[in-house]
């Protein structure tokens, strides 16, 4: 049962196995991953802005312009060659890797249990390649009908290398505030499953305003929507009292919480100041806070690429013991530099740390490996 | 010139003077006040879903029910007296009032002018009558010509105890990073008027999900959404250039920015890694970083409700010294407790303060006072 502290964990880090690209490139609305002719890499279109300005450029007949939408699909998507090299050059020990955004959101009902099945087998073979050096988080087929997905659950609790599955807000279609879901809560906490909470959607596209699809490239739904996303999807489910339902319920949140750890005390002071919540006695004294929510059954990753927000997130938590290393690999590349080189998101994320904690601190030690291996079981024999 | 640093001053703190209320009675859209057969106080309702189930309610011919949508219009709302009383109840020296949300951003363009110049008047005869405890921000009304809009300013830079100006974030219907508003900030930022920047519209209601209004109160749109949408504004103008374009433009944000402290860390990697904005030049070495606007352009109110969010929003702009204390009065009173005795509103912020900064220090007297009477030169013969 090695827990030493000693070892850098990367616990946000994504892969595209060869059959999900190809599931990608079938489809013709988004997600989808699409080839230009003298392109060097096909380009996967996830955002709504992103669409729209492929329609103007196929209209244009300028495919093979330099300023293609979305993102290039490189090697680092699905080559797991490439994710070990990445982990090389950045001292990474482990990694728990993850299915990226969408999952299986958009799979039809009648398939989703099998290509449920084949996602994670693929990962669990992945794994089993590198043995000790990867784990990784299941997908659910949240789209198929209940007993298949709680036989999903059945199946991935048997795969060695599992510790949790990814997890994006939209549930059954309702959000994770939906009491259908706790029956799904409750077979994961059963399994010490743990739920890696991811965003996707961001939020409605005319929030960001006329200018900002032309102007500001993708800073906005990025920097602001997946954050925010995220926060109310915890704070609906805070509400629906779906983690005293499920008090074995734990949750990793990516991107440090998204907000939640800034607007905890805002959340609080309205709860208690809400006559509709205190009249129906849902504010009472014997509530359990959000703040308690974030010390018993909340993890957050150290995905915040700031100090300072990085210490909100221990803050938010009691301490350094719920925080743990990421790095969002393979997305956001470095545009200046050599790809097979260091990455800023592995840097500016590991400058955090040491600047919130010290450099080579015992705190430090955990939030970049320690606390991954002991919550998450890193070892062979779980 | 009191600079002392020993007076307590509430930057944060709403006024809505007897012309407005008026105004908002005859108003038949929201926002507007209504008054109720049985109920003691009117009540004034601002969100969507509260105008939803006051429809309902007067269908069901049930309007001297306890549960009437809105929030009250007590007394707290337009009397003087009451704002002093709150003052002397909580040790507060000195508010700078504003009227709160939405200002004028409903009236119509032919009237704009002459209201808000009464409003104006309103809140300089009420820092008259209290000279020295009081002093304000006044209005703009922006739904008027661009020569209305330059007057009104020219209007109250001579208002003795005006300190600048209350914006929301619609600017002129298109958002705070419409180059159109360049002159606006432009002479504002000549007269030295400070911009407080305050949230209004949250964010479209279908992202709180099917059971949010029926079951969680107003805690999602004013906890999460509030501050998102002061981030989202910010964020634009930033992208937009403004505070590169205007150097002299000072902004207060309302609610310790927002989430502005805790995601500038990942708002300025999405930057980095935007192949359009790093394509465009727009990512360059020489461009200010946010971090460089937060500690040179901005200044954040301390209405945050928690130690770890201050803390963020302290470290965010570099130290203590662009932090100001609010109380965001005369919302969110107390509901199990006398509202002419102490409110959570002053004591949770106000302990914020002392978790952050350790009670009594130096620091702590910057935020609760200090940096108000310096920053927005709250003495009588400036």
């Amino acid at each position: 049962m090695a827990t030493s502290t000693s070892k850098v964990v990367d616990i946000h880090t994504h892969m595209y196995p060869p059959a999900y690209v190809e599931l990608l490139e079938s489809r013709k609305s988004i997600p989808f991953i699409r080839r230009f002719d003298g392109a060097k890499d096909p380009r996967y279109i996830i955002l709504p802005s992103e669409a729209e300005s492929l329609d103007k450029i196929t209209a244009a007949g300028s495919s093979a312009s330099a300023n293609l939408p979305g993102r290039p699909v490189t090697s680092h998507y699905s080559s797991l060659a490439q994710k070990l090299h990445f982990m090389d050059t950045h001292g990474i020990d482990i990694s728990v890797i993850s299915l990226a955004n969408p999952w299986l959101d958009f799979v039809a009902s009648e398939e989703a249990g099998e290509t449920a099945k084949s996602v994670n087998q693929e990962f669990s073979n992945m794994c089993a390649s590198s043995p000790g050096r990867l784990f990784f988080f299941a997908t659910l087929p949240l789209t198929a009908p209940p007993e298949t997905l709680l036989a999903a659950i059945g199946h991935i609790r048997g795969l060695r290398y599992c510790r949790g599955v990814i997890l994006g807000t939209s549930g059954l279609g309702k959000g994770l505030d939906d009491g259908a879901l706790v029956p799904v809560f409750r077979a994961l906490a059963a399994n010490r499953l743990t739920i890696f909470l991811h965003p996707h959607y961001g939020l409605p596209s005319e929030v960001w305003g006329p200018r900002a699809s032309a102007e500001y490239g993708h800073v906005l739904p990025l920097a602001l929507g997946f954050p925010m996303e995220t926060t109310i999807a915890v704070a609906r489910m805070y509400l629906a009292g779906v983690f005293d339902a499920v008090p074995g319920l734990r949750m990793l949140l990516a991107h440090s919480g998204g907000t939640l750890p800034f607007l905890a005390g805002r959340i609080e002071s309205c709860i208690v100041h809400d006559g509709h919540l205190v009249c129906s006695g849902k504010a009472g004294p014997a509530r359990r806070t959000v703040w308690d929510v974030l010390r018993e059954q909340i993890y957050l990753d150290a995905v915040i690429y700031s100090g300072v927000g990085l210490r909100a997130a221990i803050d938010a938590g009691g301490g350094e013991d719920r925080l743990m290393f990421g790095t969002d690999h393979p997305f956001f590349p470095p545009l200046n530099s050599d790809e097979q080189g260091e990455w800023e998101s592995m840097t500016w994320n590991a400058t955090a740390v040491s600047k919130a904690l010290g450099d080579g601190s015992e705190g430090a030690r955990k939030v970049m490996g320690g606390n991954a291996v002991g919550v998450l079981r890193l070892w062979e024999d779980s």
